[in-house]
């Protein structure tokens, strides 16, 4: 006899990359849930969903399908986190899961605490996968395999609820690790909101050049720029809610960037050939020690 | 009968990443040179590409290799290019070729003229490829297919020794493309030489991270700072005399993006929604016109 599923009813509100992963992942390995409901508020997203048959039910009515979910996972934008757990929660049945896939945690963890009904827990968990597209098209079974999914529960919630996400998450393909919100928060500024800003604003200063620059800027992208404009590619509202929601941390983390970058700046107005050199290696270490990991 | 090769005898004078590509380019061809001469201060680097056989005779002296070629190309640090084509040009034969692969012009053009011997022509060429990799075993034949390589000849020099050099780029492979050295620095200052900047600078700020952050930082890289990783892996010589020869216009370049990184930082500060997107908008803008240029 094949095991019981995780969960019996899950529902993804926001079938975009992430939250269509997960549908196709459930549907391919059978583990995570018996029964799937994607949510969406746009019809045309469920339109395609059911399209593409990664669902078994599709509706626009949030609370209904969180009514009847053992979990519940919200894939959204991080600034609709808040507003749409505060409309589903009173909703859902004691004993449920609540969780969400934000890249940033901010406050949400207490403040989405305080909004728990009785029984019900919430286990938000980051999955540290992606690629530059979006939408229900964009997903696909093995984004999470190999990649880490780093769980934020708050404090004092239910070990079952917790190790219940972990389990979700690596039958997903994950490695999974628990880390605190604000630790995580930090982790993330620079591992990813301080290249994106920086990719955004590299873009940006190149397409407020001159109508000629930016055509050969264009055509000779292949040294370097390139790779800054694949990370700038990434979802607009997505990464202002990013940057909203870790303000303070990623200020920070762009003070600690512009001072070394002022540092370098220096050492090339004034010829100082020997500090960029030690500065340029004190880069190289990092890709080293990431080629020593394995992950280059 | 086959066409007789461009040169007769060439000499690469620094047989790493490009000069090597060159060498193994000639080897494959045919077309290029009759004869190839590898010239290096190292000994240790020409017993290599003696080992890889891409070279039909290897030398330290670089005025004996000068005095017989045709066609000689320093494939050195920029700033090695000086000091050399001074120690060499005075052996160069009349109606041969010095050029150069340096990725920054600044005053090389006029500088290197004015040391020209009678009959001797000056035609530096910049292939804008590469990788991270340095050395003789880094290069490989088809390093230049289908990439730009940008002529940068001084302003009189002889037609059919700027059409020779073409010839030898497309024959490499090489899209050519004749340009002045000032418009050359200019592009390249945003389309590599800031990008290089900016990625080896934040490598240098994660490396500066308290051990456990910068342990998380390498372990979550995969979200958009290996791609910086990547970028500022390349030589640090090189990269030092890139920074020192383009000091003028990169220090305004940056100055360019770090006003524009400014405005986002101070949009986020005041958490002005509209202004974060218009900004990430335009970025992406750039990414569109690669994908509709097919370069992404």
């Amino acid at each position: 006899m094949a095991e019981a599923p995780l969960f019996d009813t899950l529902t993804i509100v926001g079938p975009g990359l992430i939250g269509s992963s997960i549908l196709r992942r459930a549907r391919q390995t059978g583990t995570l849930a018996r029964h799937l409901i994607a949510a969406d508020c746009s019809p045309d997203v469920l339109k395609r969903v059911a399209e593409l048959d990664i669902a078994d039910e599709v509706t626009t009515s949030l609370t209904e399908a969180a009514a009847k979910s053992d979990a519940v996972i919200l894939c959204i934008p991080t600034g609709a986190i808040r507003p749409v757990a505060t409309e589903i929660l009173p909703f859902m049945k004691p004993g449920s899961i609540l969780s969400d896939v934000a890249s940033v945690r901010s406050t949400l963890g207490p403040d989405i605490s305080a909004l728990l009904p009785n029984g019900v827990s919430y286990v938000p968990a980051h999955p540290m996968a992606g690629t530059e597209y979006s939408g229900p098209d964009a997903g696909f079974a093995t984004l999470f395999e190999d990649r880490w999914t780093l769980l934020v529960p708050p404090e004092g919630t239910a070990p079952e609820a917790v190790s219940l996400m972990e389990q979700f998450w690596q039958q997903c393909g994950a490695r999974t690790r628990q880390i605190t919100d604000q630790y995580h928060d930090q982790v993330c500024a620079m591992v990813s909101h301080l290249p994106h800003l920086l990719a955004f604003t590299i873009c940006d200063t190149a397409d407020r050049l001159s109508a000629d620059l930016r055509g050969d800027v264009l055509e000779y992208a292949a040294s370097g720029f390139r790779d800054f404009t694949r990370i700038a590619a990434s979802d607009p509202t997505m990464w202002r809610d990013i940057f909203l929601t870790n303000k303070d941390v990623l200020l920070t983390t762009f003070e600690r960037f512009e001072k070394e970058a002022h540092l370098m700046v220096e050492a090339i107005r004034n010829g100082d050939s020997e500090a960029i050199t030690e500065r340029i290696q004190r880069g190289r270490r990092i890709r080293q020690s990431l080629l020593d990991n394995r992950q280059a």
